[in-house]
């Protein structure tokens, strides 16, 4: 490890067709959940760390008291059905962003060279969209880097409005789209809309049904739909907080603020 | 892209003794505005794009959902009338400046380093001089890297007062300003007066008509006049917001803080 | 020094099965305490000083007025007697670490590639646990970068909880601890719990016991808990300050805030 | 300018044992205010610019309209009389230091590397020490990179204390002090004890004074007294003023804050 992003192959493995699906911390953390839980309940092999000065001066340390580098990591899930039967899916993952501007271009060019050098035919950037209030349905907004991707996309699902989002796509899930127009990769972004605050599975339940339709992949989301239900109880609480605070503030004070 | 500043050329055309015109954002967006105006109703031709990891780390998204990596841009713009007939300008544009002090530098001398390639003769960089109040009849200072081009400027309506600008020229059109002055290029940097905190299309209009004058351009400026109307309105409400504010704070509290 | 990094190896000595040991400055200042006192009450050596442009841009002034770059010192000791009797210890110290995220990484795989170099066969990283109050007994709390160290480490006196650190190991302390495992060096961290606020000397003795056991040293630790001591009572009296602030507040009050 | 530091000679002048003096911004400008006077009021040629990717991305504008990249300056004094009749002074000047810590070392690396090819012999950097409070009599303190350096120092009216200065030396004045001694030049940092918070051409002139002695100059101070005068006076109107302020304020409140 003495350059600025270090990459460790630990698999020799010969991929197929492979699909990139960046996953990294975000809004809502939606993009996470969502990489995290393909790699979970997938049939996955881990095949690269991606090490770099430019992630967070620190180390983990696991409940067993074993410290590991902060590192993005690369596995490979193999389609053991549907249309894609035998092809691969390369899930990007890992605890932390980039934490310098600079760092946010390096490593995401790294990856993109990297991915490109595995065969990558399509990158899949997952992340949220923060509208700052609770989403019942959360639909998934997307942004392509190429207009012929749009009706594929409407047909697994996402939306494409005006305007939406509005700010453009910070961090890994922006770069890696832009990056893959440079060398003529298709690429997409799929933002599940979420609250923007607290993790929200929901929201990754939503993007990880736009790959299930698009990739035409088998995922059992029982765990995902758990942790929705328990962030939905965590949410109510919440809000429930909230309006007790409102109210009494509204009535020791007489008039709202 | 495994530079930090990544240049892609997208036509050979042969530059005819070109100028440089630089309009990145800045204060009251006055150069950006200027420098867009130009390519827009002129005719222009997309020949270069700039990227670089000193720009903000994200994509933007258009309204057909269609992601671009940031950039700064160049066009070329062949001088169809007058004296400069059959020459060139070129002009850089952008949405954003580079976002540390080094990549200020940086990005300005690779900037400098390609005009030099492309033949540029001079160099004017565009910007807004703020001034903290509304200005009703802006006037454009400027500042020259050769005592020699005052002369000029002055012909063509711009003001160089002692102590103007007082706190120097900061980010690209300070720089590049500089920077050629060590290739030994003219170079001037023209600053419309603006008020600072909104942007401002009739300063962009005024340093726009020195830049007639002295290139000798012919440009229908119908555009910005509108969006400089449009401004003003804004202007006038905002103004009578803070009037009432001062009024009735005034009233209320029974003395003039 | 036309590096980042810049080593002075300052003797040629060869050692013998060396094991690293950092103290840096940290939380309660623990690691530094006790590895100072190491190079103090032991026979030591000065061999190598590291410079970088990530520490502090400044030099230190000494009481006699002569100024010195900051650095990291490597300091070597040949253990006397027990069954290490002939082989080397290295003691790393310095008064500041390096001050960006991206500096942190680089000073630490010199530092590691160096120690390598050396032969270095096991590297100790000494630190603090910050609990946010006073800590009567404080345990050493350990990270290892193979379970198979924890055994041994558990015999020496430190105590392995899930959870803890719950937020991993910041600076040098995490930093080598990660990278000994990418070379396949063994490493452990010694946290010394502590209050996080004040120099701790009573943490950093916890600490020097783990290591005393685990490496058959003998060290007189006189020095250290005449140190501890002192802190004990400026700790009794910024107590009994805050106490007095306290009721203070509670009387002119008369509510508990 | 395709490096992060670029240094332009403008001369080819051999210099004959020449003594390097640095006079950057700082405490109380001090060493600025020492430096400027010398290059101004003895027969000075400026032979070199060092520019820098570390300053600030901007140029100052003279009040001719004329703008100018920042950068560090070099000239060369010839001593025309005394003990070093016939040798050179060679004075660093500049309007700002760099403004991140890695390039606050890579600058002063640069700058000692040219020194030590120009043949330079000896370092003083010259700066202020902050006492928050006004002085009538400004004392010089130093700091040596080499303890025989004290006693001709002290004969020439420095003083030296043990704790002062505490914090140690920030910037350049410290760098080139800790790096002259990384390449056996001896050097010396002259600060005058000044307020702090303004520039105070009085603790120049007591830092001038210390040169004259040591260097065996002859340096008209008038300019420098003048100067000195009117900060005086400046300082006796705030003085006067903060006096007033408190009086009302204990008047109003009827009792101390």
């Amino acid at each position: 490890m003495t350059d600025d992003v270090t990459i460790r192959m630990l698999s020799k493995r010969k991929l197929v067709e492979p699909v990139l699906i960046e996953g990294l911390p975000g809004v809502g953390n939606v993009g996470k959940l969502a990489a995290d839980h393909m790699v979970d309940v997938l049939d996955s092999e881990h095949i690269a760390s991606i090490y770099s000065i430019y992630l967070p001066p620190q180390v983990t340390v696991a409940d067993d008291g074993v410290a590991k580098m902060i590192s993005h990591e690369l596995h490979v899930i193999r389609q053991k059905e549907g249309a894609r039967k035998g092809k691969d899916l390369l899930v990007l993952t890992g605890d932390f962003q980039a934490i310098s501007p600079e760092g946010q271009y390096i490593l995401s060019q790294r990856t993109m060279d990297l991915a490109n050098e595995l065969g990558v035919t399509m990158v899949y950037t997952l992340g949220g969209y923060g509208l700052g209030k609770r989403i019942e349905t959360p639909r998934v907004i997307g942004a392509v880097n190429d207009i012929e991707l749009k009706e594929e996309m409407e047909g697994a699902g996402v939306a494409f409005q005006p305007g939406e989002p509005g700010a453009g796509i910070v961090g890994a899930s922006g770069l890696l789209l832009g990056m893959a127009s440079l060398v003529s990769v298709p690429a997409v972004c799929l933002m599940g809309e979420t609250h923007g605050i607290i993790v929200d599975p929901k929201a990754a339940r939503a993007v990880l049904e736009v790959l299930v339709k698009t990739l035409d992949l088998t995922i059992d989301i029982t765990d995902l739909d758990e942790k929705a239900a328990e962030m939905e109880e965590i949410q109510d609480q919440i809000d429930s907080m909230n309006d007790q605070i409102e109210r009494s503030e509204r009535e020791s004070t007489g008039y709202i603020r």
